[in-house]
């Protein structure tokens, strides 16, 4: 059996209605990840809002994932900013059947790297399933250090880690992932995020890509992820490329998570203004330009 | 009656007993403070762990900060990742009484000057408190501007602004409250944070102190504002000069939260380790050097 810490896994979004978590939404986005064959789910990742659910929100979104994935295993977030709180996702994320665990270093008050550490200790003891390293500067402000990844990777729990994008250049890519491969054990898979890097990423030699855009756009994802797993490099760049369109729009508009929640709004997937407020949804003429991008890459398939 | 959002505003901790609240030693501070003679108390604020409690712990603590208060007025921290969390905070702090709710924009995704907008005019909208706008960047990464803060001020809700600490140099301090205060009305107070900067930022014309030091060590905190509320400028910045060793451990040991902690922990006045993990607290060596400062400052009285 594969490592389930491989290949593509899909970020669904967990959309809202009226403040409510809109299960058949959910349900929806889940089983057409699955349907296009993606190698596993990550619920309840930055994409589907983790951080701002309540544990029962969050205990219910684990099962639902967990009962519509079919075979594809369902990695469940389990972060939160208290470590108590962790720990009753964990417990959620197990009795709902999740293959292995998300977990950032979410942060009001700065951590330090010995904080960070002890949070994952402390987890790793608790429980036997999996865990994913999840270094996301962007939303947690902690930044990881090569030392730190190795220090987690020795913990028994720790079976990958998601490290941010990667450089642009493509031997700067490799450098820098094989720099973090020399540190952490062969068992420990690494995976990149950052859509836009992707490409680039699996191509330097990280065995996952963990996707925002496969949650609502799968299609291309497992493209890219499949010609880059199979050698053809120069595919998995070409197939990434023609989507700078979007990357870009990721970038003028703040961030992905705005962006898929306006596509999968406009494509029926999810009610319109389903992430959690505060974050007000993109406006009128922004989805607009989105909808040019989507209809022009013919990602309506 | 004086503006309760002038003057010297304590920010006790919340300390955790094996996770757990322990009340009888938060109840304690607060009775300390009101004993000192601040001029109005915060509970919950980041420095008492508003953002790692949960609804019901924060409904608990605001009902005990105002119930020991006497008539000393409350100030509760309400912040919370998403807009409905923040809004059943601020009932669980008017049904316990509170004089006013302190109002950060908590961020995990970042957050636009219109999602911050639409939060606040939420809150205003929504209860007839008057609002406290929290400006933490340091906890928040959220960036006000001059003209955030107007737009805010605007509401009609809001009393104050709770500012960053000000530039050290006392004529710059005097212009950055100067471009703050002409882009706010009168009604609405500026308090500066940052305890270091605070005497400063009294003298360049904040109406309030928002002080951390003063939830553990109110004497100095006293002392300092009254010397600035007075028009003794330079009495206020002798003050605040001998605490300096204090401020230097702010900046060593990574923030005031640890330290602060550290002190009340080390005076009886909180339990070992009363802070949430996974923020460790400071070690044996650290501890030692905290407790040589606060026994040279004499402020064992």
């Amino acid at each position: 059996m594969a490592n389930i810490f491989t290949g593509l896994s899909a970020f669904p979004l967990t959309p809202l209605t009226d403040d409510v978590v809109d299960e058949q939404s959910f349900v929806g986005l889940v089983e057409s990840v699955v349907a296009a064959g993606v190698d596993s789910i990550t619920a309840l990742g930055s994409t589907g809002s983790y951080a701002y659910l309540t544990a029962d929100e969050r205990a219910r979104v684990a099962r639902l994932a967990v009962d519509h994935a079919g075979e594809v295993p369902v990695i469940v977030g389990v972060g939160a900013l208290r470590t108590s709180q962790v720990l009753a996702n964990v417990d959620s994320a197990q009795e709902a059947g999740a293959a292995g665990v998300l977990l950032a270093p979410v942060t009001y008050q700065p951590l330090t790297h010995d904080d960070v550490f002890e949070l994952f200790r402390t987890v790793s003891e608790y429980t036997d399933l999996p865990i994913v390293v999840y270094d996301n500067p962007g939303t947690t402000h902690f930044h990881f250090s090569n030392e730190l990844y190795a220090r987690l990777a020795e913990l028994p729990g720790v079976a990958s880690i998601k490290i941010p994008g990667v450089p642009g250049d493509a031997e700067a890519a490799r450098r820098h992932v094989a720099a973090i491969r020399a540190v952490v054990p062969e068992h420990v898979t690494i995976g990149v995020s950052g859509d836009a890097s992707a490409a680039n990423g699996l191509n330097a030699g990280c065995q996952a890509w963990y996707s925002v855009i496969a949650g609502t756009l799968p299609s291309p994802a497992v493209e890219i992820t499949r010609a880059a797993r199979q050698g053809r490099a120069s595919d998995a760049v070409a197939a990434s490329d023609r989507l700078a369109p979007l990357w870009d729009l990721f970038v003028e508009f703040g961030g992905s998570l705005r962006v898929m929640a306006a596509i999968a709004e406009e494509r029926g997937l999810a009610p319109r203004g389903c992430l959690p407020l505060p974050i007000q949804p993109l406006d009128d003429d922004q989805r607009a330009r989105i909808s040019v991008v989507v209809d022009a890459l013919g990602l309506d398939d």
